[in-house]
């Protein structure tokens, strides 16, 4: 047990691309986590849920209410880490999972990036849509310092904020036109999107139609209801315009 | 924002018998839960994924490895915390899960306690022999000093220690003959226990057969697989013959 840090550092694995979309992919169909912080009240660590989406630049989103303990937490103490990834069937442990060390940063109604937030976390949850403009109700942007990824047992990797964030520049150019472009893309390609879907993935289950829901420099997303299927872009894309060029060609590329 | 301490309390709602019922559940049924620590090395707050069971008196047992940061974090600093609960579909907010603030208590091989654990556990989580002897897998009982429950929008309670966990003689009484009572029950009640998991659960969809996996003072487990039942004594049990009554009684009853 004295070795602790040493042996932890020997299980690491060189991060490879496949790690990174692993970790990448967790975190952007996530529709909830687990937020540990600090308390402001008793200075002891603290785990709770949060409703979660992600900002074009794959920084975690939290919706939270200042009814909620974790809020006044979190602007006391910014440092906090986030789970991501539920187990599906097994072993609980087997399955891929990421720990986020961030620093939270509210983005309160009046800052400049509220209103875009607010509709891109709708789009990922459209069910907060009956709360999300209550008074008590804000976002929070959790800035990526680094991460653990655990792929499963013995399939650890030591990510960085270069590793899971995405250019600046490009997210924020495609920020500006992602809602103009959703409109577009699902109004003229909707046959293109349920062709796609079905051939994409396996979850043709589902009642609801497919929307996408989400474009980002690194892919987009589709999404039925709950479900959420992510999509990877070959190469990332810089502005609105060559994301959208590379949505259109992967809708149509299968 | 300035008075979200005062707002927090307002909200609290009176405990009920409910209340501790639905925690108590969430505790006795779970397989894993999110940790939340305070990093031994970078002196932040981490949270991770931990398999679970509950010892007999309803303490969280978790089993971890030393290669994983949270078993060193938890010797450096005992206080932590843990959420359990899993969402199921639609909002993930609207599903109940527990807070419970706790401090970690190694338990490791040397420990008397040590093979009571591991049989506790392994009746829990099966798929746990594969590494539970391996050098560097340890236990922690998590013991709890107190939880917020949150049932959903509105529904948040605080609990102590003394509404989650059993009386400690009771507890340890009914541990002594746990694994011989389980032995006998299950070999005897088989076809009782088939026909009352029917008639309890709608959870009769499972493959392999349903058995007795834990006996506590205030109930017992059913488990198939992954798939697990909690059964409420109507009064608590002070030991191991009184227990096995009540779930006799229980098994006939329906």
């Amino acid at each position: 047990m004295q070795n602790t840090s040493e042996t932890t550092k020997d299980v690491i694995r060189p991060t490879t691309p496949q790690a990174i979309q692993i970790a990448k992919g967790l975190m952007r169909t996530a529709r909830f986590a687990a937020l540990a912080c600090i308390s402001a009240t008793t200075q002891r660590p603290n785990a709770s849920r949060v409703a979660l989406a992600t900002d074009n630049d794959g920084t975690p989103l939290i919706l939270v209410s200042a009814l909620a303990p974790h809020t006044a937490s979190l602007i006391a103490h910014p440092h906090c880490s986030l789970l991501v990834g539920e187990p599906g069937k097994g072993d609980a442990m087997a399955h891929a999972r990421i720990t986020l060390h961030c620093t939270a940063r509210q983005i309160t109604r009046e800052h400049e990036a509220y209103q875009r937030l607010r509709t891109r976390y709708l789009s990922h949850n459209p069910k907060g849509a009956l709360y999300v403009d209550l008074g008590d109700f804000s976002f929070f942007r959790l800035e990526v310092d680094g991460a653990s990824l655990n792929g499963g047992f013995g399939k650890a990797f030591n990510l960085t904020t270069a590793d899971l964030i995405c250019d600046q520049n490009s997210s924020a150019a495609i920020a500006q036109q992602e809602s103009t472009d959703i409109e577009m893309l699902n109004s003229t390609y909707k046959d293109d999107i349920r062709v796609f879907v079905q051939k994409y993935t396996k979850n043709n289950t589902t009642v609801s139609p497919w929307i996408i829901s989400a474009i980002d420099p690194d892919g987009f997303n589709l999404r039925s209801n709950e479900s959420v299927e992510r999509v990877w872009f070959e190469n990332n894309a810089t502005d609105g315009s060559s994301a959208k060029t590379q949505i259109i060609s992967s809708l149509q590329a299968l």
